[in-house]
């Protein structure tokens, strides 16, 4: 079943907000084997609303809207819909009530725009908003279907997790299957890759497809497969993964879909290895990824963030002579870092950095984008300085996925 | 003048990839005082590829694309730009020759998909990509302009901030203006602020438009101003921001559109105060936010992310009998770790956490998404407990959030 998303919000054609949304809803709606096949952005603007659903119903039978349901004159979303579904707006008793509920378990005042949420239009169903003021409404209309959801993504995952999901596969009774096997491999370019693999793609069959997804350092190998049989589609998974790990061998560092920190965490948790890092330029980043990770609080044991040189020396013991000698941007300082953690956090693994994020203090010397990490298994030891061109948090986000990856290949090879 | 975005990528659309550089984009497109109107995302299908364009063309004269130019099979993109505008297909010695010397420098070697890189339609002029081996494809035909760009976010910025900005601005001579003024708020529902605000509103001359952005605990309230003269709109903005400042009073806790962190750096850089964090639950985020505004070495010392009940007693010295009595999700220990950064960072002020970020660890006394929360600027301290619904990365998100804006808080008041 083909499915779109309508996205409406000024802020995101502006730039102020990053649409997440609409990713987190492909992914859910891909697991009940349901395709995404277009996300449309557009402003709070009646005509380009209108277009927008027009257009979407001439392509496919179900639209899922998230945004423009707010109570402040910005968005216009609730008459559009009115109109367009030939209905006229009423006040919802129900919607109301749990509102006034919503304030006063918060301690706030309900007011006259707080009042207009629970006005909707009478051609929907209202479902109703556990988390938030704003109703959803499902419309149903010569056997199409638009589901208006508040643009928080919060709001909009809770009802999606809720009613929306199951009342869709309630009303197609759709069985096909759709499941993905990813595989991420490093020490290849995308067109490497895609070259060992000519011969495993042309023993695809049709109902297979390989898709590549490159990331700096790392190519996600992604085999898609449908049909109506999820046991057969899982054996006939298993097998491509198989002829793939007999490929690319020791080049596919992990067996699933996740984050360079959760594969790091894997192969932790699988040799009972403890991790800490100790961090100048990438500010925390590490320790961040890495902890997003559920279950990382098995493996890791903290991290240092030295963002001065007295935290290096005080907290660290990294030495004022080593500091002065060689600069807090150097070889030395990251290893020296990287052994103190051994000590200071009782640590098996440590990854440690030091560079220059920019925009200012870099030298011709050490310009912006020179970040030196280093990464320790026990006595094992790996250093690398990086020279990374872009923007802080680009140098930030590329030295914190490059050390990982430096530990990760650290660890493969051990 | 309005433009629209085509992104292409099944990556997108099955939600393993965000799309960021339609935002970005449209930040850099605004700055131009040019409007993004649309945000198309497709997959990689010709059919799908050639209604978007089509279908952008109808409504404006400019569309940017980004995605569907890499080496592999899975990219059709190329062929179909060269149907689409009638062209043939042919070998463009400079990108090889150039793409040679990419990989040349990074020690790797070409091969036939690598290769297929410098195939480029007839009917385009080629713009160079200096980091990366996809050419920049400018297409003109009856005044329309499309360019493809690479979807690696890097390479796209670089081709944008490179040449394809300076093309567009010499194509259209468009000299309207677009400004914004952005306004934090905080303490106030967004329909609280949108009552207190009615009268404001109605003053407003149509050339202005106000929107409100809400996330969790804090509207951006923006002004939007167009014209042909930037003085006029400078000063008309300056006035409708010093009447906002006289209604709103200290719920404006920053002046311009930026992070919590950076609105929390640009008062400890006011105030000439320095700042720690000691993270548990959080994980780094919060020194990773804070560490992302540049200049922040100016402010912040560094952070302990005690991931560890070990750490938080042998760096951050919190007793092991506080630790037992209590437990380290509890008021104390966060009191106590706030209070130790004072003296292991030699800081000013200092934000402290401690929770439950799940999906695992919870109790019945102290469920996933409790999070005690304590911030200190010298002697002068908040806490607070935080009870987040939601996933791990959303629960993590909103301690670091709502941490940083209590000592935005605490410093506002003080």
């Amino acid at each position: 079943m083909k499915v779109e998303i309508i996205v409406i919000g000024d802020e995101l054609l502006i730039g102020q907000v990053i649409d997440t949304n609409s990713a987190w809803m492909a992914v859910e709606l891909n697991k009940q084997g349901w395709d995404v096949t277009r996300v449309t952005t557009i402003s709070d603007e009646a005509h380009d609303i209108e277009e927008a659903i027009s257009s979407a119903f001439s392509r496919v039978d179900i639209v899922l809207m998230t945004g423009g349901l707010g109570p402040t004159s910005d968005d216009v979303t609730k008459p559009v819909l009115c109109r367009y579904f030939g209905g006229k707006m009423i006040f919802d008793q129900t919607v109301y009530e749990q509102n006034l509920r919503y304030f006063a378990n918060r301690g706030l005042a309900m007011n006259e725009s707080t009042r207009r949420q629970a006005e909707v239009p009478d051609v929907c169903t209202v479902i109703s908003n556990p988390v938030g003021t704003a109703p959803i409404m499902w419309f149903e209309h010569q056997n199409k279907i638009l589901v208006a959801m508040p643009g928080v993504p919060h709001e909009m995952r809770v009802a999606m997790k809720g009613d929306v999901l199951q009342r869709l596969r309630e009303h197609v009774g759709d069985n096909d299957v759709v499941m993905h096997r990813t595989l991420m491999v490093f020490r290849n370019t995308e067109s490497g890759l895609s070259e060992r693999l000519t011969q495993f793609e042309s023993t695809l069959p049709s109902s297979i497809k390989l898709a590549y997804l490159p990331m700096p350092g790392v190519v996600r190998l992604r085999l898609t497969a449908r049909g109506n049989d999820s046991s057969i589609i899982q054996k006939i998974l298993d097998e491509k993964a198989a002829i793939l790990h007999e490929i690319l061998g020791k080049d596919i560092f992990c067996d699933e879909d996740t984050t360079l920190a959760g594969a790091l965490g894997q192969l932790l948790q699988q040799r009972g290895l403890t991790l800490a890092t100790a961090e100048s330029c990438t500010g925390g980043n590490i320790a961040h990824e890495i902890t997003a990770v559920a279950g990382s609080s098995q493996y890791f044991k903290g991290a240092v963030v030295a963002y001065s040189n007295e935290v290096k020396h005080n907290v660290l013991g990294v030495s004022d002579e080593l500091l002065l000698q060689h600069g807090a941007v150097s070889r030395p300082v990251v290893e020296c870092m990287s052994e103190a953690l051994l000590h200071v956090m009782g640590v098996d693994c440590a990854i440690a950095t030091s560079g220059i994020a920019g925009p200012g203090g870099g030298t011709a010397d050490k310009p912006v984008g020179t970040v030196w990490m280093a990464v320790r298994c026990g006595n094992k030891l790996a250093v690398e300085c990086g020279h990374f061109a872009g923007s802080r948090s680009y140098i930030i986000e590329r030295a914190t996925q490059r050390s990982i990856m430096m530990l990760i290949d650290l660890l493969i090879e051990c």
